[in-house]
């Protein structure tokens, strides 16, 4: 993979590194969580999101739901501390409530407010 | 602030949520930085974005270069520990290398290929 370790710095971040999903037609910014080395390499070897999570380990984003996260392009930051994954989201919902995006609520100056496109529902999906 | 900081979980974070900067007319990821409770009341307040660094503390963007962000939305994640804030970029850059955008850098497969706008240079904005 060349000097795709290059640019990137692991060491701030414990290990891991912040990776921001966007919708790569759209702009839309999906969920944020984090990939580490190895999550990183899986990544660009299937062509599809494989984060890593704290709690459950090498997560390929998807592979329950459906919704996997196409890979279209990757992109690093200045300092290397953060990624951006242009992606095609399989399923139009990236965010386990079933909502498009994981930044459903906006803040309008008194309370969060759900703006969230509801695009399927969890129990169907995850199971009760 | 009513309930601002009910949807928010700092603890994963060490006291820090991560904050995505995006142009609220373009879609563009700008930058990608940390804000801790106290930096989040203040972007409010001013309504211009306020970090916290790890290294400079309080750190209210482009006080030096003049490229402040203009808060427009305040989005919050569905765990709480990311916020992505939708704004105006003054002077068209966030990047401290003079860069429209911290991810100007994109992995072409082989290497990373630097596509970003260069909008100053940051010789003259931070001196030399």
């Amino acid at each position: 993979m060349g000097d795709l370790l290059s640019a990137l710095d692991f060491t701030k971040g414990g290990g891991l590194v912040v990776a921001i999903a966007q919708d790569y037609v759209t702009g839309e910014i999906l969920m944020v969580a984090h990939l580490n080395e190895q999550s990183l390499r899986e990544t660009i070897d299937r062509g599809e999101v494989v984060y890593w999570s704290r709690s459950r380990g090498l997560w390929h984003k998807g592979e329950q739901s459906g919704n996997v996260q196409k890979l279209k392009n990757l992109r690093v930051d200045c300092d290397g501390d953060a990624v951006l994954l242009e992606v095609e989201q399989v399923g139009r919902a990236a965010c386990h409530t079933g909502k498009r995006s994981c930044f459903f609520r906006r803040w309008d100056g008194e309370r969060w407010v759900d703006e969230g496109e509801q695009v399927f529902d969890p129990a169907e999906v995850y199971g009760r």
